[in-house]
């Protein structure tokens, strides 16, 4: 299992990735599974993965080494690309390319064909944006209604994100926020564990401002969680007690 | 979609559930899911029901109505057994008569026989219990460890029952706490809806305390919402901002 979320907020990006894999409860290891390619002031993508490793890791590969455009036989790579779009377009056609190579034999052996991208960044003198890559290389993009994204199991990191996430949150508070969606998902979802990958991008900032490990050990990360924690359990109990009392003219069933 | 918790802790029982049906997005109805089978002073019994409304109401009425005993040829309804766990076996029973009647066609035009209920109540004499009865009529129990079980889309709601129920939480305390989860559940999922349906039962009263609908303008619901949603701003903005810095030595790819 895996957990990602990226947030899209006025003042930049902040991308957010566990590192836990597993095939089977009793076969769990360590991989990252968020990704930086960076050229400071020309461009800064973020790539983070759910799904299958073995799809996941070849589609990085491809990003990185290349594939020959169809027609002209040039090889491109995620540093190739003018704009965004084009790059989750290209991040599209990779996996297509994982799936042209491996899907059938994956199927055939009744593995499916499972994985999704979460693509965000910006290149020079475009925006700065948010994509959610399918395994069938389609996508869609995160805006200022929406502007966060999930991939892996997204349930239980969901509510604090509906409820606090706006496209005017402030980038240190969204990645505040990211960290609390995350810890909810680790405390229920034994597939989903530490350390913890983050980086932030500030708007029009061409550079990754933050990219750290948060692991085990990290001050900040405990703290966060008693916090969080503690304050959980002082909102409920300062709730009032329910009022409600048994109507006997209105039985239930 | 549906979402119902049951919780057992010290004091007594609390179950609560939603009311919303839907057979795809456009067709969407309010069904009661949360059923009191109750002779004050000798058993009270809930059953809450998710999964295909059909075979949740067939397996409704066969606990009300009865069926034969395989042997004796005499009917036994949900009101004829001495002990909990004699109930659970007879809910289970039941669902397999509904799969004996229906099932097979069922799965002939891909409907799938999918059912879960929550069975919970005392017997004079007994032990308070809650059950969870699964498709094929077999059934877990929770204990001490695990005071809380849910069925349907339980996901957006455990967070906080993991971080807050406990086996000696108060009863309106536990109350409240499922009534938290069920808004976080309702403000993810639009299967999951108003009114609400709850029950109380006090351990060794045999006999139902609180039996309520929590309908949209219910002062004491949509204060707890408000109360919930500021009391998580102001726990999120207390923490202060995350301290990450780029590490210039350990870049992330």
């Amino acid at each position: 299992m895996t957990y990602c979320v990226g947030l899209l907020v006025r003042n930049g990006l902040v991308v957010i990735a566990d590192t836990r894999t597993n095939a089977g409860l009793d076969n769990i290891a360590t991989f990252k599974k968020l990704h930086l390619f960076e050229r400071p002031g020309e461009r800064v993508i973020t790539v983070a993965t759910a799904g299958n490793l073995g799809i996941s890791q070849s589609v990085i590969n491809l990003l990185q080494e290349g594939m020959e455009h169809p027609e002209t036989g040039e090889v491109e790579t995620i540093f190739s690309f003018p704009t965004m779009f084009k790059v989750a377009q290209f991040v599209g056609r990779a996996i297509r390319e994982v799936y042209r190579l491996h899907g059938k034999a994956m199927e055939h052996s009744q593995a499916s064909f499972d994985v999704t991208l979460l693509v965000a960044g910006q290149v020079k003198g475009g925006r700065l944006r948010l994509f959610m890559v399918y395994s069938a290389g389609n996508f869609i993009e995160a805006t200022a209604d929406t502007p966060y994204l999930q991939i892996g199991e997204h349930k239980y990191g969901k509510p604090i994100l509906d409820r606090a996430v706006t496209f005017d949150t402030d980038l240190p508070e969204a990645l505040k926020l990211g960290l609390i969606s995350m810890d909810s998902t680790i405390r229920s979802n034994l597939g989903v564990g530490m350390p913890i990958d983050i980086a932030v991008i500030r708007r029009d900032g061409i550079t990754v401002e933050i990219a750290h490990r948060i692991d085990r050990t990290d001050g900040y990360f405990l703290d966060l969680r008693e916090r969080w924690s503690a304050a959980l359990r002082a909102a409920h109990q300062a709730i009032p007690a329910p009022p409600y009392g048994l109507p006997a003219a209105t039985p239930l069933n």
